[in-house]
């Protein structure tokens, strides 16, 4: 048995000792340097640029501007792409950008021979634009009389999107019955940014006929076909290197800086030229989560019962598409699939164009604003029916038998209930609720707690398909080769683990190739949506029995038995029915490579084509201590306990839960890039944009209800993004149980608290 | 049709423009560099080190000595392997010795921050040694009374062998008739190095569990085992990566210093070392073309028609064993498979161990000596009976019908004769040998002939086995990727060639995977004895149809006919019988890859272990003017003939005649290794070693006669190493026949030919 087992991460001593490398350390030595010009408005349009001076700083070999660049449009989110016309993604944004429509858009850049030469270049490129006033918020861009910040559409919505549920809708279901209680709120969630360690850094040259770009992604195979794309190219034309990344939270899900650095190139001869985005840069103009606000109406019965539910999401694009027409989307399943509207859901979203930094994908992708506004709503309603937030919650969430109705999603594994006790016992619901009743004073506690439900990869609205190969060595041991990727959290661990389980080869003699060079690596689409395990994981299950079928095969012409009387375990050809070792795999290897009877390089290549999903979901419950007069909340105790089937890799699991739930904490207590008037971004830096650190992080529990998914290749499920989902709400509830004071927006900073904990008379 | 066509190479502009990546263009910034520490004598014993002035000097990080190595001996020939203890090679070096056999043996190595502090280690290193006598020549290790070379053997043989053709032995066959005339002979070659343009480099440092090398080699996989074998650790810890080599010629055949390297870096935790041999050390003390002498005797009936020939045959092997066993037995066959000897053939081979530079592999594999000696004697054996030498050798060469009685290798497909022919024509054979009868005066011309036979890749003797694989993009072009390598000759050239022949796809969409990485490229044991074209040419083939068929698949349920109904010309599906154009394949890629209904990365992977081969053959015709007092012989015209099958790319194949050519003409005329007494070397760089250059060598002629093989994947046969085989015997048959004077000794320097034409009266 491998599955299951806390072993240990494959790539722990090399990212300890320094010998693992990130696209930096591969740089070849006489590499150019590109650095890219920023507009210094959010919304206009560039009218001139003048390089005149630029051009004389000794070192700058070529200047290049929005004027230069080839007039294409495509699109940057890492989506598997369509045949379709109608399913493919945004095209809104050329390499560089002469309509501005995000301060720090990309206008220019500068090839040189180093950094410095490069970055006094930037600074003297001269630039006269055309301003325009700027849109911060999606009202501003509703109401702005401007023209619409992309011109081809007739004003700001990027797209509407609608659910229904029930035969009724809000307004009917909400006069249905005569006792129904009403709620009706806005929650507001705001731009918070991946802040992965790395920042985007990309090298590109040419050689071969094709142009090669190594870079930090989480999506190699898509890089290369949005290059292909952006440049005008073959997609065979263009191969794509992805090593070692510091992560990426799905900002590295977005096609960047990849097609400019590898038009750079091209506009060089082909020379290498390295492209590294600053921290600054990062926040400023890459991706963000999309701010979000909610306004919601309920109807509920006096037991509790919700009867209705009526939402409308206004999601805050920022200056181009990238993912943001599905994730607004995305945020309305969440209401849709947590709890149980007895007679109507009705749920109506826009997504709009502003000018502060695009919105794309960022773990969870919309749930966890979604689940803020679900959930902090669960217990404003749990509130005004006077019951206990977790019994509001046994009654109404979805069950066991829940099936999405529009996208036929179910729970083909069913533990949150089993979470919610499990997390309930651990935090010491009961007793806490109980006793944190009635306080008085500035500093006071309480419990809350929140639900979620995820769904794993992205089937059925999208495609999910995942390819590996193996290869025997001659010691028997296992080149494991994946599409998939790894991006910090593990998987290259987990997928040796898997194939160890499904060959009969321990996981020690199995060695993965990390890196993805899609010239040679299987296809995958990549690392997000939380679909490794479950998606690609089902690729090695695939072809680790076609291998281990074509090993066994082989061992049975070595010794003359059928191969179905034989099976491999442990490393080792045994007797199937009576487990007597019968040779070692490394005999039967070097024996098929160097036989002169026959010789076989042993290897398998498959394809597994997802068309399954299933929901995972969990809890998290939160102990907090809110000193009121300084706004100030300390987190006592939290637990998330997840329903993610069959765990892979326990410590990895639980190690995958504390990021996610740091990330959360970030989200609710500090995290918020902020603009002025006119859409600048204020804190683009590590020192003003408050992420926690591990001073602030409070001691992380992750536990687990494991019931087998019959639909997981190992019995496992989404674990990926769900950690990050349910902590801002947990919190938010907490506080409002130690208050009284239901603070409907993030995040919670002291600010903000003071403010409203002012307004309620507290202070 | 893709075959035949003189495409031009694919790494032609890389090459050119430097975008061509080499092992030295891909260190890292941070690499340590290693420097060897060579013996100062040629036979005898590392008495003591003395490391610690080399310690003071600033930069060093780590010396070794041949006491800090593992006790493990290891081979070094870049043969197959076998799993057959008996057939394997000899293993009869350490990574360093103590015990010195060839003057700049291994002895030491220094590990420094820098090139420079290397170097100062180095000469700061002390070193006391016990010292034997020297043996430079054959006779002198046969006579020797100082302790054998290698102390575990009885004397410095290495290896004997024999073979016989026939019932009777060479003395009952030559008293079996009575007019037979007899001739006895000794001819002689000289010590050669194949000069590659790219000395012997890697750079190795360990990540992932595994040390990883890159190296300039022709056999990648090989080099992988071992270096497993030389360390002791499994051979799936060891990862080698082969980019663009500037040649090899067979001296990349063997495992150089890679072993060493990969120890140095261990040594040094892992780190990044770069092990940079200089052309001195790569002349002194890499691997040379064996020197051989060839005491022949031959009995010849008075009408040319050969009845017996003996022939004894003493191979220099230099300090240690690398492939020598197996050289001078193959060239052995050179006599028995080029002429017919109608009542018997007697070969006795010894490979004697001396104190100069290790024999090993090179372009032909002790063919080219071989060839020299017996086409020598086939012109003697004409003189001797008066007859001309194109007449003889109709008379005696092989016909289509001969097969090897050992090997039962056979000419599958014969050009020889028609070579010949052709070749005759070309040169004016007929009016040259009646217009130079009877010269006189001073510079006199002349003109001669030489033919050889040459089999293709290494089957029966050892494993011939090669795998291919490919990968479809979305844009319907091609992933090829090879074990096979690229090493100069054009390789990946015609590897697309083949691949677009196969497949249907045009050569213009098929992207060859240049570099082999042993951790996801497909098997091959690389590129030596002429069989890649042969053995790795019919992986591509049955890759191809696996392909192709894959692609027919998922096109026939697209088009829903039968995939029979259908073929691939073009890059177009099309209706197998009308040819009518049904499908891009671009939409079959696009479609596999994203199809909601059926996503299948389609790709093949196939081995082909090759149980055939087939004998190719050719003559050099050459047309000299020889200045008699000078000694200098000027090439007036030549011209190789090649009976190698169909060509795959015409241009390629005449540009490695080119320079194989090229290297018969050095090998000729100017080219030798000097020892002195102590087994040193005196002219260990391109100063003193007289490689031709361009401005020596004549325009140089290819032809062709060509035959398609049924054994060839594609009619073709074996191409790489003979055009370097008959050069020399020609230019010395040509000496003969301008000047009377038989010079039986390589090569035919000014000196030499001063004192043979002194002593023949001619000055």
């Amino acid at each position: 048995m491998e599955i299951g087992i806390p072993k240990i991460r494959v790539d722990a001593a090399d990212k300890v000792t320094g010998a693992a490398k990130y696209t930096g350390d591969l740089e070849p030595r006489d590499c150019l340097v590109a650095r890219v010009v920023h507009s210094t408005i959010a919304n206009g349009r560039v009218v001139s640029i003048d390089v005149s001076e630029a051009e004389k700083v000794p070192g700058v070999v070529r200047i290049l501007t929005c004027f230069d660049v080839p007039d294409i449009q495509f699109p940057t989110p890492g989506h598997p792409w369509s045949v379709e016309a109608a399913h493919q993604d945004v095209s809104d944004r050329k390499l560089l950008n002469q309509r501005v429509r995000v301060y720090g858009d990309d206008i220019a850049a500068v090839v040189a021979v180093d950094d410095v030469a490069a970055a006094r270049a930037v600074r003297a490129v001269r630039v006269e634009y055309e301003e325009y006033p700027a849109c911060v918020t999606v009202d501003d861009a509703l109401n702005s009389s401007a023209p619409p910040i992309h011109e081809e559409k007739p004003d700001n919505v990027l797209v509407r999107s609608a659910l229904s549920v029930g035969d009724m809708t809000f307004d009917e279901a909400a006069a249905s019955e005569p006792d129904l209680l009403r709620l009706e709120k806005t929650y507001e969630t705001q731009t918070v940014q991946h802040c992965h360690i790395e920042p985007p850094v990309s090298h590109a040259y040419m050689a071969g006929g094709k142009i090669t770009v190594v870079t930090s992604t989480q999506i190699p195979h898509i890089v290369r076909r949005v290059i292909g794309q952006a440049l005008g190219i073959p997609w065979g034309d263009v191969r794509v290197v992805k090593p070692y990344i510091g992560g990426g939270f799905g900002n590295k899900q977005d096609v960047l800086y990849e097609p400019l650095n590898a038009w750079l190139c091209q506009q060089v001869g082909g020379r290498c030229v390295k492209l590294e985005i600053s921290r600054e840069e990062t926040l400023a103009n890459t991706r963000v989560r999309h701010a979000i606000r909610f306004q919601v109406e309920a109807a509920v019965r006096p037991d509790g019962a919700v009867v209705a539910r009526r939402l409308r999401a206004d999601s805050n694009q920022g200056g181009y598409a990238s993912h943001g027409h599905a994730i607004v989307a995305n945020a309305a399943n969440c209401f849709k699939q947590l709890y149980r509207d007895r007679k109507a859901l009705e749920a109506q979203c826009r997504t709009v164009y502003t000018n502060i930094a695009t919105g794309g994908a960022m773990r969870g992708y919309g749930i966890p604003q979604a689940d803020f506004a679900a959930e902090c709503m669960a217990d404003d309603l749990a509130a005004l029916v006077g019951m206990d937030p977790l019994e509001f919650r046994y009654l109404n969430c979805m069950g066991p038998d829940y099936e999405d109705p529009h996208t036929h999603v179910k729970f083909n594994s069913y533990g949150l209930k089993a979470c919610m006790e499990k997390g309930a016992g651990f935090i010491g619901w009961k007793e806490l609720r109980e006793k944190y009743r009635g306080q008085t004073g500035p500093v006071r506690r309480g419990v809350g707690m929140a639900i979620f439900c995820y769904k794993t990869g992205v089937h059925p609205i999208s495609l999910e398909t995942a390819s590996c190969r193996m290869l025997l060595n001659q010691d028997g041991s296992v080149q494991l080769q994946m599409g998939a990727t790894e991006i910090g959290q593990g998987a290259d661990t987990v997928f040796i683990q898997m194939a160890a389980e499904c060959t009969g080869i321990p996981a020690g003699r199995i060695h993965i190739v990390s890196a993805q060079d899609t010239d040679t690596a299987p296809f995958d689409t990549g690392a997000y949506a939380s679909r490794q395990t479950y998606v690609s994981g089902k690729a090695v299950k695939k072809t680790g029995a076609v291998f281990k079928r074509r090993i066994l095969d082989y061992a049975a012409g070595m010794l003359s038995r059928p191969a179905e009387a034989l099976d491999l375990r442990g490393g080792e050809i045994v007797d199937a029915s009576s487990g007597a070792a019968l040779l070692p795999l490394g005999e039967v290897a070097v024996t098929a490579f160097y036989s002169l009877d026959k010789s076989v390089h042993i290897s398998a290549e498959e394809t597994s084509h997802c068309k399954e999903n299933t929901f995972a979901s969990g809890v998290c419950f939160c102990e907090v201590e809110v000193d009121i007069p300084m706004g100030k909340v300390k987190v006592l105790n939290i637990v998330n306990v997840h329903d993610s089937g069959v765990l892979i890799n326990p410590k990895l699991a639980e190690a995958q839960v504390h990021g996610g739930m740091s990330m959360g904490l970030g989200y609710a207590l500090g995290e918020e890039l902020i603009y002025d008037g006119k859409a600048r971004p204020l804190n683009p830096n590590l020192l003003d944009y408050k992420l926690p650190t591990v001073m602030d992080t409070p001691k992380l529990n992750a536990l687990f209800v494991e019931v087998p998914d019959p639909t997981g290749p190992f019995g496992n499920k989404a674990l990926g993004e769900p950690p990050a989902i349910p902590v801002a709400p947990a919190v938010r509830n907490a506080v409002l149980h130690a208050t009284g004071v239901a603070v409907d927006s993030l995040p919670l900073t002291p600010q903000k608290l003071v403010e409203r904990f002012t307004q309620a008379g507290l202070i």
